[in-house]
């Protein structure tokens, strides 16, 4: 709760740069359709109707975006031309990732994170949060079957994802392609592999890019053989496996004492 | 909405307070294997498939737990997760903390961990399956202004709480006076702090208990008034913190190196 209100705070401090209103049915419509930002809520006029509206509230309620049915004057109040539909989009811009690369090169030892299929957005809040804990210098999430940056996961990330840059890729394995011409040692994260080497002491190569799998299945075969190592994180009991939050806090943790 | 509203229609029905529905493949196996809860029933979708499915049939078969063939729609009722299954079956029991230090004391390095004040259930989850993880010989949170073992939490642990011994007290501070009666060494987790200890090869002494602040304020001030050693996680950047229960999986991760 604190963090939440703290990251608003944080909002309302900075003079709401990180926020803005996009309004009218096409414009918001475009909005939702191109994916490259985060959309935290969506004001709908209670009289307002057509197919247009209809398809912005059925792509709204499929991504999880909250939908709020006011009267029509509380729309008028943010623009005459609202045409009964208005958007609050987050100012997180998903950053291409040539882009990213390059920028992460600025580090000394650029650390990249790469998560192959994580559909929770609490999970990819968390992540998102930890990189910005441990340094990461980005984030590189598929854009399909995975969770993309909502309301839900700039809260859970308790404001990082105005942070850590995030690059929302068409193909994980082609982004991993583009990560080795860059010169980036790639290891996926997969306890349970014969051919996994323990975190523990183990000197990650830099340029750095680490996958995390999903909640439920790990890494991906195809991704899982683009790797340049396996890592596991020891574990004391078999009975139960890590969420992939708490898995992805060790890693970065483990790899943020060598940078 | 839907999980409380079917929640709590099933408690109105059955007027039993110790009853609680998992959900989900693993977590339904997790339970089965553990034998450590009564299952009353075990509703499966009539479409579902699968290993684990076929696991849990033959599970269930073997045990005389009574198997309800339903349609999906039932088990989204319980859950948009149920993944197709949902077991019925009584609560956790939490144990008495005399009993836990005992317990406890079986192992030759015992770990305990205390919660002050966790109110997320996914976080509490979290932190229970960080437990079974890293074989911490159980948990001990407070009665009052935390979360206690729910739905949720059972489901966010992935089923841990099957494997965790939990103990609820009404005083936590109680709690640690006993603890340290019976020679445990209280350290408690918090960043910031002029005199922590960083955790990076840190010798902990044992028996430990680790107390785990609260997602917004951290360790109350009387807590950690009582313990031997504040400890931190050393963060590349101040611009962000760690999830509680991304926190307490670096922390059990670097004690369990030790044990």
């Amino acid at each position: 709760m604190k963090n939440h209100r703290n990251f608003d705070q944080r909002k309302e401090e900075n003079d709401d740069k990180l926020s803005s209103i996009i309004y009218g049915r096409n414009p918001v419509l475009e909005l939702l359709k191109s994916q490259k930002r985060a959309v935290n809520k969506i004001l709908i006029s209670k009289t307002a109707r057509g197919s247009a509206v209809s398809e912005i509230i059925s792509i709204a309620k499929q991504r999880g975006i909250s939908l709020h049915f006011v009267f029509g004057e509380k729309l008028d109040q943010i623009s005459e031309n609202s045409q009964g539909i208005a958007a609050e989009v987050s100012a997180i811009e998903y950053i291409e990732i040539e882009d990213l690369i390059k920028k992460s090169k600025q580090n000394p030892k650029p650390l990249l994170v790469l998560l192959d299929g994580i559909s929770d957005p609490h999970n990819l809040g968390a992540i998102i949060r930890n990189c910005a804990v441990f340094g990461a210098d980005g984030a590189i999430i598929p854009k399909w079957r995975a969770a993309g940056v909502n309301e839900t996961v700039a809260k859970t990330s308790a404001g990082a994802v105005e942070y850590v840059p995030i690059s929302r890729v068409s193909n994980l394995n082609n982004a991993i392609g583009l990560l080795k011409k860059s010169g980036f040692w790639i290891a996926g994260a997969q306890n349970g592999e014969k051919k996994s080497q323990s975190i523990v002491n183990l000197s990650f190569p830099f340029p750095l890019a680490i996958i995390i799998g999903s909640e439920g299945g790990g890494l991906h075969r195809i991704t899982k053989e683009s790797c340049d190592y396996i890592v596991s994180i020891p574990q004391q009991s078999e009975i139960s496996s890590l969420n992939a939050a708490c898995a992805a806090a060790i890693l970065l943790y483990e790899v943020s004492k060598l940078r």
